[in-house]
């Protein structure tokens, strides 16, 4: 599978190269003549949808889960916002509870189909779980590389599938370029955040919604919103909505739009200020700790991919997550405080005129955060011999 | 819908009506003849499968997440044990990680055609937070009974739904009774463990695994192994399983294995005794808590399925789950120790004889227990500066 860099244009076919000579990253080239001339007929898996990228698609093999993807689109009109009609596609509903395993899927073929057998990654949280996850199913030695600093409680479920799981004191940020250095020399893949083959498998969570709108009868969303951390799956957005377009199966691309926990924003900091390049920031506490990236490796692309697209990178504030992450939980999604950033988001969007009253837009909920509930709770109390009067006029909400 | 007894074959069409005078639990009437003559060739959600059991579908409201089902079956040759052959049904993709979902669905779609806005549970688990999310994308009004001294954690994960939450001190067992009472009297449906909607709804576990087999044009499974707490989701198994038989769709019903923790087993022990009724028991603490019903309210019944399949009903205790729960992680699976039970099961079984050398058989993990992941692990450590180190010949794995 070739690789391209989407700012110079340079290609490779070294498939150990994540990153061009430029310093951009390379994402793999994809055929829009190869393209079908329709959509899906149905969506059970992400396999079904990878054909319209337009690259080669790895076997899959016996043993891999082959249940990345296939998560419906959920029409949710109880979260449409100022005159934005509300879908959300509930991402949490893979296998291990978050959209990576989409990109770990494509990563764990392709590498398999090579005969390799070692890979790893750099996270403490659903990247980590996910590729220590599919390591297991195929059998592979899996080395996840987290902060020396990592809660028990997020090292304990990763460790549930028994990678080798190493404490690394120093810079987190510079641990992904130097995860590449040392794992090309030592032939381990690492399955970082904006690996291609990450990418393309991240590129089916919007290859999914476009053709889930597709069979409805309901033409293309006008947007697409997601949070960004890396960009890595922003830039596998991209890519799909881009092979669509040249390919024809999409008349017009949908508005991308990606968000950002303020306290940590280099994207959307870039964006504001009409910036071509990302710079690093020096990052603060968030809720949203797991799109907290001070200096993300693909922001380039992200910013490039919003400009291209009419869209925008937004910052929102913490009380605004959380009002989102409540009005998603009663509308009977609880997703992790990252994903509720999306309905922060198209308040922000709705006010800077990106989005329009009445236009179509899909969430990307990308994981569902079930270790996230808070402790102490409120209950009322009642003794078994005195049940009935719980119900008595007016006791009920 | 018409409300039949399994034992005594009254009905009633009082659809508040849970059991029957006999004191047996009621379910729906199934229609053999209605029941279509062919596999549905797509299964996106439960839906699609469950006009194969034969009783009206309700509308599904518009809101209400329809996501429910539609979980793959997937083939999983390292988790082959003693010959069997191995498939693993991962209810925790259901929207709020476990198989509850599907019977909640139906419980939620069918009240609100009735015009009824004021629902219930008595859980502290899976069926709590499945029953507060479906309410709360419904809009209904919604009471969760849970025990008095239920963990925060728990109560945490509840409460995200905003139900009604009440600590009901007194014997929980007798709970399941006293609320079934209660909610007739103030106009609340409760959609407890074996509530003829529920169980309608659970059925569709089973009527996707066979349609998948079908789909695979591997026929139909030669057993079903399900764990088994109240009896509800068993019931629904099996009147799938007599519904398509019946309806000729299937040539055979495979064999309805069911399992409890041995802690806690009064189902597996009357199985054993050759009782016709089950006697409640003492419980002691197990791993697989989520199980541990002393009292089952659907116990006859689900003893009933195991005899008249030529299936079984057994014990398992926690080491085995807790090396069964290894296993499933090790296959990239994460699930919840009640639902490792499954795995641990089949070894019990080939050992009784009830399963054979060379049969297909799928267990039904019913849910993935985020939560329980456990607290210290240990870890390497690396200064990034060493990274390099990290793969030296040896140091890996």
């Amino acid at each position: 599978m070739t690789r391209v860099c989407w700012a110079c244009g340079a290609r490779t076919d070294d498939d150990s190269r994540v990153r061009c000579d430029c310093g951009e990253p390379l994402w793999l080239e994809t055929d829009p003549d190869s393209v079908p001339d329709s959509w899906p007929t149905s969506v059970e898996s992400m396999w079904d949808v990878l054909p319209l990228l337009g690259v080669p698609a790895p076997d899959v093999p016996a043993g891999l889960p082959t249940a990345a993807g296939g998560t419906p689109l959920l029409r949710t009109d109880s979260l449409d916002t100022e005159g934005v009609r509300v879908h959300v596609k509930p991402e949490g509903l893979n296998p291990t509870g978050s959209f990576k395993d989409r990109g770990t899927a494509f990563g764990v073929a392709a590498a398999l189909e090579r005969g390799e057998h070692r890979i790893g990654t750099v996270s403490h949280g659903n990247m980590a779980e996910s590729v220590a996850a599919h390591a297991a199913a195929a059998d592979m030695d899996c080395t996840v590389l987290v902060p020396a600093d990592i809660a028990d409680q997020r090292l304990a479920a990763i460790a549930r599938y028994s990678p080798r799981l190493v404490r690394v004191d120093g810079d987190y940020g510079r641990l992904y370029y130097e995860s590449l250095a040392v794992g090309q020399d030592a032939g381990v893949r690492f399955l970082n955040s904006d690996a291609p083959w990450r990418v393309a498998g991240q590129a089916t969570t919007a290859l999914e919604i476009l053709t889930q709108f597709a069979n409805r009868g309901g033409g293309s969303p006008d947007a697409l919103v997601l949070p960004v951390s890396s960009g890595g799956h922003a830039s596998g957005t991209w890519q799909a909505v881009r092979t669509l377009t040249e390919a024809g199966l999409l008349e017009a691309a949908p508005k991308l739009c990606f968000v950002q926990a303020a306290a940590c924003a280099p994207i959307a900091a870039a964006f504001a200020r009409g910036d071509d390049t990302v710079t690093a920031v020096e990052g603060g506490e968030t809720i949203a700790y797991s799109i907290a990236n001070a200096d993300p490796p693909s922001g380039g692309r992200a910013l490039a991919a919003a400009r291209a697209t009419g869209g925008a990178v937004v910052a929102v504030e913490d009380p605004a997550i959380e009002r989102a992450g409540k009005r998603f939980a009663a509308a009977g999604l609880a997703v992790e405080p990252a994903s509720a950033t999306t309905l922060a988001a198209v308040e922000r969007l709705r006010e800077d005129g990106v989005l329009d009253d009445g236009d179509e837009v899909a969430l990307v909920a990308t994981g569902r955060g079930f270790g996230d509930a808070g402790a102490a709770v409120d209950a009322d109390r009642v003794d078994l011999s005195a049940l009935g009067s719980l119900f008595d006029a007016g006791a009920s909400r």
